[in-house]
C-alpha cells in the first residue's frame, strides 16, 4: 500500500484523534453484527479481489454521488459549485479505505481511525484535512443511507475473479458487516453526549 | 391487520409525534438508498411471503438478542433482570413493524411513525409506551448495528414460499433498503441539533 503518497491519510499516526471507545466496546459491536474470524478471512480474500479494481469501484460510487445534486452538495461551497480538488483528495483516501476495510486488523489503531473518519464527515473536522471551503457538515442521515449503495454495488466486483458463488457471498456478507460497524463508529461525533 | 389489539401501536393516530422531516426529505433519502417503485412491488410480495412466518422471524431475532447480555440489557432494569412484560409488549409491535415495512405506503403517516419509533428507542420516550422501569436509553450504536442481523436473517424466510432466486433477491434488496432508510430516520432524536 503506497499510503505515504496519500495526502491527509494519517492511519496509525499521532495525528489521529483517539476513539473514546474501548476495544471491549468494539468486541461487543462485532457480536451485534455477527462479525467473527471467518469474516476476517473473507475480507482478506475480498482485499485480493478488489486490489486492482479500486478505480472501477470508485467510478461507480462517484458516478452515483455526481448524479444526485443533494449528494454531491457535500462537496460544494453550498452555492452549486463542487470542488474538484476536494473530490479528488477524498477519492484517494476512499480507495485506501476499501483496502483498509479488507486488510487491516480491527484493533485500537483501526478503531481510532474510524473515529477520525467520523470527525471528518461531521462539522468537527470536515474540510480541515483538505483545507477546502465547503459546506460545514455532512448530514448524518446520508452516512446511514450510504450503507446500501456501498454494500450493494461492491458485489459484482467481488464476483469478477472466478470465486464460487458461496465465496462471493461470504466476502459480501463480511463487507456488509464491516460497513455497518464502521458507520456505527462514524456516528459518534453526531450523537448527543451519553446517547451513543 | 388486527392492529387494534396491539397495545401502544399508534400508527396513523394523533398520539404519534410528527416527524420534523418533509416528504421531500423522504424522497431524497429514498434516492440515496436507490429505493423506487420496483422495491415497493417486491416489499408487497415480501409481505405476502412473511405474513404467516412472523412468529418464526421474531423467534430468531429474540433468540439473537437473548443470547447476548449486552443486547438484552436494554430490556432490563440495569441490574440484570430482564422484563418479560416489556419483551412481550415490544414483540407484538415488532411483528407489526415487519408487516408495516412490507405493506404500508411510505408517506407522511409512515414518516411520522418512523420518528415515533426512534423516540421510543431514545431516552426521549423509552419505557413510556409500556410503562416499564427499564434502562433509560438504547445506545445508538446498536440501532445501526442491527441493520445487519435484521437484514441477513430475513432472507431464508423470503425463500420459503417457492419464489425464484431472482425474486427472493429482489425482495431482500427492497427489505435491506427499507431497513437502512428506517434506521436513518430513527436516528433523529439521537443526533445533535442541526447535524441530522
Amino acid at each position: 500500500m503506497a499510503t505515504a503518497t496519500i495526502p491527509g491519510y494519517t492511519y496509525g499516526t499521532a495525528d489521529v484523534t483517539p476513539s473514546p471507545l474501548s476495544e471491549e466496546d468494539l468486541e461487543k459491536l462485532k457480536k451485534a453484527v455477527l462479525f467473527d474470524e471467518e469474516d476476517e478471512k473473507y475480507l482478506r480474500m475480498a482485499g485480493e479481489v478488489l486490489a486492482d479494481q479500486i478505480e472501477d469501484v470508485l467510478d461507480v460510487w462517484y458516478g452515483f454521488v455526481a448524479s444526485h445534486p443533494h449528494l454531491v452538495y457535500y462537496f460544494t461551497d453550498g452555492k452549486g459549485n463542487a470542488s474538484n480538488e476536494y473530490l479528488g483528495a477524498v477519492r484517494k483516501r476512499f480507495g485506501q479505505w476499501i483496502l483498509d476495510t479488507c486488510n487491516r486488523p480491527y484493533d485500537k489503531a483501526w478503531l481510532d481511525y474510524a473515529h477520525e473518519i467520523g470527525l471528518r464527515h461531521h462539522r468537527s473536522k470536515k474540510n480541515q484535512t483538505d483545507r477546502v471551503d465547503s459546506v460545514p457538515n455532512i448530514n448524518y442521515r446520508y452516512l446511514v443511507a450510504f450503507i446500501y449503495p456501498i454494500t450493494a454495488t461492491i458485489k459484482p466486483f467481488l464476483a469478477k475473479k472466478g470465486h464460487s458463488p458461496e465465496e462471493v457471498d461470504k466476502m459480501h456478507q463480511a463487507w456488509f458487516k464491516s460497513v455497518v460497524m464502521q458507520v456505527a463508529l462514524w456516528s459518534y461525533p453526531y450523537v448527543k453526549e451519553g446517547d451513543f
